[in-house]
C-alpha cells in the first residue's frame, strides 16, 4: 500500500491550519479501526490551543519541533470500554491488567489508522510517547483510569525524511514454528 | 482509505491457497509500521501446516472456522527488542512491565498494517486474542519473554460481512480537553 510505504514520521510542519472536514476524516479512520469484541476502548483529544500545545510539548521533554505542528490528537486507551464495573481504577505505566494491555492493543490500532489516512491526506504526523501519566493527564483534565498511549503532531510535513532502517525479513519472519 | 473502509474480521475463507509473493507483501506492510526508538519489537510466524493450525484453533476455544484460513501469522511481541539485558523474563497476561506495553503498542500498529494491506490485496483477516500465553506458546517453540498479542486467520474471504456497530464520533472526540 503506498500509504504504508510513503509514511514517515514528520517533525517539521509548515505553518497552515487543517480545515475541519479533514480532520474529521483522521477520526473516521481511527474510529473504523477494529477492536476486541467491539468494545471501541479509544478516546481521542484534540488539540489546537497554543497553551495547552506548550503543555504538552513540554511535558514531552521540551520538543519545541512540536509546536510546528498545528494540531495534537491526544490518544487514550479506555480500560473502562471492557469493564462492567464502575469501580474506581487508577492505571499508569506500571499497571499488571490484561485488560489495560488489551485496550492499549485496540488504541494502537486506531492510531496507525489514523496515520495512514493521514499520508492520504497530504498530511504528516509523529507518534510522540515520551511523557509520563503523572504529568500528561492533569494538562488536559484526563481521568486517571484512562492511558494516555500517544501524542499525534499532525501538520503539512515541512520536510522528507529518508525511511528509517528496517530489521531484514529474516529477522522478524519465522517458518511453521519460532 | 478505502482499505479502512472495507476492513472486516472474516470468519470463512475459500479454499485457495495463498501465493507466497502475496503473504510477502503482508509481511512488508508490517516491517514498515513505525515503532518506539525504531526498536521494531515484533516476530511472526507463518503457520501453514494443518496440524498445528488444528493445534492453535483447539487453544483458541475451538473456534473450529478459523481451520477455513489457509494461513495463520502468529504475530509476537518482543519485550528483548526494547531491553538491553540478557537476564531471563517471563511474560504474560499479568506482567506489569511498561516496556511490554510498548512492545504490545508496536506491534499492534504492524498488525494493523498487515490488515490493511490484506483488503487491498483482496485478502480477508481476522485477528484472534483469546487464548492463554500458556497455552499458545508452547504449540510453537515460543519463548517465555515473548507475547503472542494476536493469531491473524488469514485467505480468499467466503463471505460478506456488514459493517459492526461503532461508537458515534461524538463519543470519542474531545475538545482541547477531557
Amino acid at each position: 500500500m503506498k500509504e504504508i510505504e510513503a509514511r514517515r514520521s514528520i517533525r517539521k510542519y509548515k505553518s497552515v491550519e487543517i480545515d475541519k472536514k479533514i480532520v474529521d476524516r483522521l477520526i473516521e479512520g481511527a474510529r473504523l479501526a477494529p477492536s476486541g469484541n467491539n468494545r471501541q476502548p479509544w478516546h481521542f483529544i484534540l488539540v489546537t490551543n497554543r497553551e495547552t500545545r506548550e503543555k504538552i510539548a513540554r511535558t514531552a521533554h521540551s520538543q519545541t519541533w512540536m509546536l510546528t505542528a498545528p494540531l495534537f490528537i491526544v490518544c487514550i486507551a479506555d480500560i473502562k470500554a471492557r469493564m462492567e464495573s464502575d469501580d474506581e481504577f487508577y492505571v499508569d505505566e506500571e499497571t499488571a491488567s490484561f485488560e489495560l494491555k488489551r485496550a492499549i492493543r485496540d488504541t494502537s490500532i486506531a492510531i496507525g489508522h489514523i496515520l495512514l489516512e493521514a499520508v492520504s491526506l497530504g498530511l504528516g504526523t509523529c507518534w510522540i510517547g515520551w511523557y509520563t501519566q503523572k504529568e500528561i493527564r492533569p494538562i488536559l483534565g484526563v481521568p486517571e483510569d484512562k492511558f494516555v498511549l500517544g501524542i499525534i503532531t499532525v501538520g503539512y510535513p515541512d520536510e522528507v525524511p529518508e525511511p528509517r532502517p528496517r530489521k531484514s525479513v529474516n529477522e522478524i519472519i519465522h517458518n511453521e514454528r519460532w
